[in-house]
């Protein structure tokens, strides 16, 4: 086992304290969330009344950062990161929670919280120009972003145990006049973000009311459903979404599907927000990822450089799955070289558009496709498929995932089918999964001995038919006895007939 | 890494030649499938009507070991097994395959193959008192079990590639009379095994034709489908699909879900043997196990003992699982001790019945309970569920390891459900799941710190309330702040209120 470094991030927000441990090897490069526990503690509960932190918040936040402290101790984690959030640093007691808490506490400033959720947001996402909205229970985060550096960072009152208080969101259905005066508060406030609507097209949203909106339009929308991450909330279906949750009691509000009984009371609230925030910058769309405070404290703690950026992230995101299973980097690698090589030439060779985004979907496919194999042989194909779709590959979108998740699916055999993601792909999509599929499965074919003897192909052109000459050391009986049979496959995919010569 | 073995056991078949790579770890004590390559050769085309392999027949074989051979070398495998079978043994020609095979060729004589079926149905089932039915291209093996141990191991010429042949079944549809004329001459060759009726009520069948008709009767009776391990095909639904398939010509057979294309023209003959074998035997049903030939051949050379038989199939399932993951020994034990600890004082106490089959569920689902870690710390419950699953866990009924399977699923958080499984589910069943998934979450919680800190637990029953004392060396804060979380699910299954006592 390589030396693995491990990291305590306590997010000690308004609604909730949470405990993320993150491990990463330096060595193999990959890194993972390996342990979480967290408690509801509310300290945000009664703030915007009365400025201050309450004593039964205070009591039930003791509680859970002495619970944090003995589980760091017990699993041997001396490196801890506690970090509170806008509860904490508005309230006028905060020093009768901090002074005595089990663990040091770093209450993170207005531009110090926006800049966690903009490393969280350009870390697992291709935003390079536009913003990063950040909503947690007590303040919102907005954060512009130009060329992947932040230019503005700031926040405001307007987190969703707020605005629920505020606007008496939790008591009874909501009223027009209500959302009303919740949109001209949100107005009103950003007015001092004169830069939101030249920002950009894109807006990256980050927290728990972004996912959970994502997992309820999903839902309602009716598309296949692998987690939340790169998945794009359009402003129409959010708009719906909005109407659907006012007209319910707060208590009713978990039964829209996809809606987490935990938020219910808070949802509509941090859902009207997001909706202003579209309206005011013009955004037409907000894109959800999974990750949050907690990674942007881990990143800015992890990643060198400054900003602490990934230099690819759709690289680094498939590197990182790609490493937590470790196959048989030698066989993989392999794999992705002699495909893109097929790929290439048969692009030279007119047959297919050699679109430069369908070559990385391609790599990608090749690095990911025996992760399976950690779960089983048999149905590893299978298995490779589920751990893509799980990991949702941050940077992707998901209509990306799908495909690389099918080519995956396709590498050993059977004919490449949409598999359910009709939905999410585009016209021309299946012709781009026959062709991955099948590069992979004859890079596969010809690297079937695992030993590398296959060093490179030769491809050539004639009469309808594409012929591979196999450069190898040595006898490559099973690599032609394998990539004999994608005969079919390759016929639907290019048009023409297989040929392998020794 | 601890030293693995690998072994290839090739089994050269009538209908297909198939080579599995086999791993196994004396000292974390797992075994599993590691890799396979095969090919359709149907080496035993046309042997019914001239006693001969064919030329071309033979040519595929030799061309299919050749690439076998090379395999094994590419991949530095030396331990080679490769067996032959029905087809080869009868040929009157076989030594022109044999002698020029590219790998030593072990012909299997009629009661060696009978005992590697053997071998592989009571390595993989509960089978102790009943028949083994092994059902290939060329031959059918039955075998007598009497205390797991083979007391008659018979071979007879009735494969569904012969049978497909000789009663012309390859060609449109299949009339009444020719289904008669397939029971009548299994009938008449079955009279040489008087003690078939007298073996007893429980038949396991490998192969195959049983694992697709197993699939192909689960669709049809709609229950979840997680592999066919375990499965247990009804004789009316076996009535009912014989006549389904009958009714289609042979190219449409694949069409009946469930129903492999490669099997199309096979699978009528060989649904048509296994009813008149459950008839002959008076068998209510056959049991499917997903072990065959090549794990029978695999057991004889990795078990110890004769007969090389587990000591109990259902344990060794679950350390083979749990071991291949490989997830925190010293944590998922000690689960496992507390969970049981509380089974027995409960049960002592009045509050469940105690039922060891129970305890087994239990026991089970505390050692698995974390393998899904190695998919992923998020949502890992759900991973370890798949995985569980997955497996299929032999010796296990379906029903069994859904129980095992929802008790993992749940033992971090929410309320169990039957989670799809309500058609395999018996009365009662729901409330095992709430004990095992609470017991194990119980357990879970007291060692949340994975310290073992928790030593054990002292449970007392007073006023309608049960109160677990915790014995530790130090402060269990983390383990009482986790328990605490309970009682909504603990008053669900026992009807009592819980209380955690340092």
């Amino acid at each position: 086992m390589a030396a693995e470094r491990r990291i305590a991030v306590c997010d000690l927000g308004s609604n909730s304290f949470r405990l993320v441990v993150f491990t990463a090897s330096e060595e193999e490069h990959w890194w993972r969330r390996t342990d979480e526990i967290h408690e509801p503690v509310r300290i945000g509960a009664g703030l915007a009344e009365t400025g201050r932190l309450s004593e039964e918040g205070i009591a039930r936040a003791l509680a859970t950062t002495e619970v944090f402290a003995h589980f760091c101790q017990a699993l041997g984690i001396t490196d801890i990161d506690a970090v509170a959030t806008s509860a904490i640093r508005d309230a006028t007691n905060a020093e009768d929670f901090i002074g005595r808490a089990a663990l040091p506490v770093r209450v993170l400033s207005k531009e110090e919280e926006a800049r966690m959720g903009y490393l969280a947001a350009v870390n697992s996402t291709t935003l390079a120009d536009g913003a990063v909205l950040d909503l947690g229970g007590g303040s919102m985060q907005l954060v512009r972003v130009a060329s992947r550096h932040a230019t503005e960072l700031q926040s405001w009152p307007l987190g969703a145990v707020r605005m629920t208080e505020r606007f008496g969101l939790g008591e009874g259905t909501a009223s027009k006049k209500q959302l009303k005066a919740v949109r001209e508060h949100v107005a009103q406030q950003l007015s001092d973000a004169p830069w939101l609507p030249k920002s950009g097209q894109r807006i990256v949203g980050i927290g728990g009311t972004v996912r959970n909106l994502a997992a309820a339009v999903q839902r309602a929308i009716g598309v296949p459903e692998f987690g939340v991450q790169g998945f794009v909330i359009e402003h129409e279906p959010l708009t719906e979404l909005v109407a659907r949750l006012a007209a319910l009691e707060p208590a009713d509000r978990a039964k829209v599907p996809g809606i987490k009984f935990s938020r219910a009371d808070l949802i509509l609230a941090g859902a009207a927000v997001v909706e202003a925030v579209l309206d005011l910058g013009g955004f037409p769309a907000i894109e959800a990822t999974e990750a949050g405070l907690r990674e942007g404290v881990f990143f800015a703690n992890h990643l060198k450089g400054d900003p602490p950026l990934f230099d690819d992230v759709r690289h680094a995101s498939v590197l990182n799955l790609a490493s937590q299973y470790h196959y048989d980097h030698a066989h993989t690698e392999h794999v992705a070289r002699l495909a893109l090589t097929l790929f290439d030439d048969l692009a030279a060779a007119g047959l297919h558009p050699g679109d430069a985004r369908e070559r990385e979907l391609l790599w990608s496919a090749c690095v990911l496709h025996d992760i399976g194999m950690s779960v089983d042989y048999d149905d590893h194909h299978k298995h490779s498929k589920y751990l893509v779709l799980n990991s949702g590959l941050p940077g992707f979108t998901q209509r990306e995932v799908a495909i690389i998740g099918q080519a995956v699916r396709f590498h050993r055999k059977g004919m490449p089918t949409p598999g359910g993601f009709e939905k999410i792909l585009q016209p021309g999509d299946e012709e781009i999964l026959d062709r991955c599929a099948l590069l992979l499965r004859l890079a596969e074919d010809l690297e079937r001995s695992r030993d590398q003897l296959v060093r490179a192909v030769d491809v050539a052109c004639h009469d309808g038919a594409v012929r591979l000459t196999l450069q190898a050391d040595g006898d490559t009986r099973v690599a032609r006895w394998a990539a004999g049979r994608e005969g079919e496959l390759f016929r639907r995919a290019f048009a023409r007939e297989l040929e392998i010569a020794a």
